[in-house]
């Protein structure tokens, strides 16, 4: 376990970062939330992969979505026969390019895979956290991100990449720091979630609060666990993060046993697999966790604290992104029906409205919302050419995006 | 409220079918259903509206879908001020003319509004059904319409009529006796579910199965209630009737107290709007109903007795639709993500390919699944006309759709 080399793990080829060990780092600042409580410190778990350059210009922050860690690439042992989550991105000679970069993944504050949060322990009481783990919100992930950066010693990160939930903390970074950060890579996000992806949220919620086994949040201290509501949450947003499509391929009407059973145990194949997606979640995640991450979620919208509450959503958009100063590549999935590709343009407009320098690049893929986990060349090509490309500074005279849009008037 | 005359009720339009008496029929027929259980009678409760012809020709079948009951239209006394539930459609000189035709409209067995069901007594031993009551497929549903055809002395429908898993029934109804309709009117439906659909009928069971007031379906004995998984269950499916539009415009991402709470109370008008309608149906629904109800819609597929279980199911479709007879009107939803307009194709794209008479109207409307609840010009205007136009009989000698396409490709 011991041995950092990877080429003594037989399962491990070239282009993986090979064995990674997290690091916990802890912060004795306390941290005042948007939720006006303050948590008098906290700790936050790392992984790093390839090596820091002498000016630290080519740091990579990767930001995690609803249900990932700090383990983003490589494997902890030679046993490990589970890869980070982003493995096939983040390597040697990958799109995210562990040769060239420096890259930093970490969990969030609030998660349950060891930075503090709802499942550790509070300093003040000597207990779980519990149900008194405060809400976190983006912005405060980001914040913490800040500090984490000032820690390493990075004053500006050559990009912060994430995707879904991740992507909102690139955008909100972009907005919150923009002297931070020379790129921003937005994966499958959006600016804000709509109702319907609050309604879905909700019901995940009303899942685990409805559980008796949960106990108001405490059900570590009762020993109990709201296995039922986590594993019911979970479906409900798995659903939500595949297609139709791509069910009907894997399972169509296919029935487990080859007949009808006329009872309520598994008879279709998609039953069984949403069953068995919810089980295995609801073992390895935190029933609080999961709420904290929907409200996160909920209460993303990167324009609240830089326009009136009254003002026009797209036009609110346009002028929160007016701070930004990093490039941005905004990748969306054409088949993702969570965060559509026109959550995508909103951004995109609103940075073009800007005159900012953006890319766009709708996917076609087949994955929905969870495209962004996938090897997919078209999306790889363009996160490698957008992070190995040099920044494009615009110079004094040339054309705008608007005085285009005015000739073309003419 | 003897008064079955609808003038005496202040509230009623000369449109309106006036004040309705349900009446119950009792059928001391056994019935196999297709579990091969038996049940050994059973009670039918209807409601009428218009009268019966001399030839007894101007009959129309109502088929309900998953919450619905035979109280289609009318109220049920003069201070009832919720009318039934396509009132809209059913009426003097609506769509569905009560001046002209005889109306009816059952609750199926197996529903919880007084047809025999999970919540009646089960003759055998005296006590409630409950969890005993057998699952009741579409073909059963159908089976018992055509005992109360036979009661009524109506050999053949002027029409069959139903919406979502209404269309399911008519659809059924055409293939299983394709002598006893003269048209079949599809709304809003499906030949068979999606993957998808089935993923989300799942994940409602599993929120009523996993409620510990649910005791296995026997909660009334318990004097318990599966609330929570009820509520839960009409939440996830209330989202798939409408649209992300829909609740963009109804609710936006409106809060409640107009700040965060940074709580699990209600936030978002979305999710008052969601908890309001979970609770409501939990409070007029019964569990065992639910569960029951979906795994009917899951079973759906009116090709099974008449193809090869191993036949494409595009294949499967037009073979089994080669056996209807009656001419069809079928109806989609521009925004119904539930049954999609491309779910309707594959209905009319196999009859087209048998040569049978097949209208079908893709209607423009915001309201998504509900649409057919909705009183929509474009979709009353072809149920209305389809209703009241004769039949369109081939001449021997008319040119075929398959002649049409042979001459194009000459």
């Amino acid at each position: 376990m011991d041995n950092s080399s990877p080429y003594f793990a037989p399962h491990l080829d070239p282009t993986s970062v090979g064995i990674v060990t997290p690091q916990t780092l802890h912060f004795d600042e306390p941290l005042t939330l948007e939720c006006e409580r303050v948590l008098p410190s906290f700790d936050l778990v790392i992984e790093t992969y390839g090596k820091l350059n002498a000016d630290k210009s080519n740091a990579i922050l990767i930001c995690h979505a609803l249900s990932g860690s700090h383990h983003a690439a490589g494997y902890h042992s030679e046993n490990d026969t589970k890869a980070g989550w982003w493995d096939n991105l983040i390597g040697n000679g990958k799109a995210i390019d562990t040769s060239r970069f420096f890259v930093v993944c970490l969990n969030n504050i609030g998660s349950c895979h060891g930075s503090t949060g709802p499942t550790t322990i509070n300093p003040a009481t000597g207990e779980i956290w519990g149900a008194d783990f405060p809400l976190i919100t983006i912005k405060d992930w980001v914040k913490t991100q800040v500090m984490l950066s000032d820690r390493l010693g990075i004053a500006k990160w050559h990009a912060i990449v994430g995707g879904s939930m991740g992507g909102m903390q690139a955008l909100q970074w972009s907005v919150d720091y923009p002297n931070r950060l020379e790129r921003a890579v937005i994966i499958a996000s959006t600016p804000k979630l709509s109702a319907q992806n609050i309604a879905f949220n909700e019901v995940a919620r009303q899942s685990i609060l409805s559980d008796p086994n949960f106990y108001d949040g405490w059900y570590l201290k009762k020993n109990a666990y709201p296995r039922h509501g986590l594993i019911l949450a979970r479906m409900v947003g798995h659903i939500t993060y595949i297609t139709e499509e791509a069910m009907k391929a894997k399972f169509g009407r296919d029935l487990k046993s080859g007949k009808f059973m006329y009872g309520y145990d598994v008879e279709f194949q998609v039953e069984s697999y949403l069953r068995y997606q919810g089980e295995r979640f609801s073992k390895n995640f935190d029933a609080n966790t999961y709420l904290l991450m929907t409200k996160a979620l909920d209460y993303f919208d990167p324009t609240r604290d830089y326009t009136p509450d009254d003002l026009d959503e797209k036009e609110a958009l346009k002028q929160t992104l007016a701070r930004t100063k990093c490039q941005f590549l905004i990748v969306s999935f054409t088949t993702d029906w969570r965060f559509t590709p026109e959550r995508s343009v909103e951004i995109v407009d609103a940075l073009v409205a800007n005159d900012k320098r953006v890319t766009f690049v709708n996917v076609d893929a087949p994955h929905g919302h969870d495209s962004f986990l996938f090897d997919i060349p078209r999306y790889t090509t363009a996160v490698r050419g957008f992070l190995n490309a040099p920044v494009i500074k615009r110079q004094t005279g040339d054309i705008t995006p608007q005085e285009i849009s005015q000739l073309a008037r003419q």
